[in-house]
């Protein structure tokens, strides 16, 4: 099994080599390219995603055409649209590689097998989504307490490598700014 | 086990009548007064509750001084503070029933018991979890898109007892509203 999915998966549940190796029996490598999309929107979202290398956006397109971003994801992370995936209904946002990168697949079908064949796997994802349900009302918060100004130095000083990384149009998109408005706000702190 | 949760837990997952005693031994029922709060901030949050009468909102107070509520809880739903509770952490948040209300409550503690002696309880928590997410997500994508008549009508047509149950001043701060705005757009609409 990859070494760095081991070590992710090490840090929540106890696991031993042998099911480690049932886990990696349901994955597939895959690389992605640079824009390319592993889903788009008005599909079902089949799989959820462990990021080896590179940089996703999952975002949608709003009634004016804009594109707001919902997440970002980077190396060490799962990403997915869980609403498509539980529900199998047809995803309002498409997940897109930044960058040229890698992931490994874990199909939604397969999910279910794992289930059955590693219950434990339960537990690891069972304690991912409340993590990624944390993150979520955090950001929640932010949005009811914050200035812009604050929730972008929040956002750099939870992600200062991340902030470098992606575009700055994006990262606006993320906080819900305008990039004029992330721009005025990063010239003043440079 | 009281009926309405055993409803709840067979919606997400098989179980049969003995593993749902198990999961009964676990919890204890208690009664909670209007205005009673089941936890403060600064404290340390030990259980989740399961609604079986009533009406909850948790809420933090922000810099201003002025309460945000994060969450409301009636009958039939978890509620808790993920973060306190799951990494033992004190709570930014407060637990307070609107109504008086009675709950079941699940201890932190017994919890990883509960998970010991009952593997598929991680199965019934990792669903929610996941659908808790899926809302979370679905009020942030609210929160960028819709104006402030749209995002209190999406609420009322997703909970219409609901809003006529809690307080305007308290569906106000859940939608990040003034009590006056939200008085403007009720007038509008009767």
């Amino acid at each position: 099994m990859n070494r760095n999915l081991a070590e992710y998966i090490r840090r929540y549940i106890e696991i031993d080599d042998d099911e480690l190796a049932i886990f990696n029996s349901f994955l597939k490598e895959r690389d992605v390219d640079k824009k390319q999309y592993l889903f788009r929107s008005a599909s079902v979202c089949k799989s959820k995603y462990f990021i080896l290398e590179g940089c996703f956006r999952l975002f949608y397109v709003d009634k004016k055409g804009n594109e707001q971003i919902m997440h970002f994801g980077i190396e060490n992370w799962w990403i997915t649209d869980y609403d498509s995936l539980l529900n199998k209904t047809p995803s309002e946002l498409n997940l897109q590689a930044i960058e040229g990168s890698k992931v490994l697949e874990l199909n939604g079908i397969d999910l279910e097998d794992l289930y059955d064949q590693l219950p434990k796997a339960e537990r690891l994802f069972r304690i991912i989504a409340q993590k990624t349900y944390i993150a979520s009302q955090r950001r929640l918060q932010f949005m009811f307490s914050l200035s812009g100004e604050e929730m972008y130095e929040k956002f750099r000083d939870f992600n200062p490598a991340f902030t470098q990384r992606v575009p700055q149009y994006m990262l606006a998109s993320y906080l819900g700014f305008t990039p004029e408005f992330l721009s005025k706000i990063r010239g003043k702190k440079s």
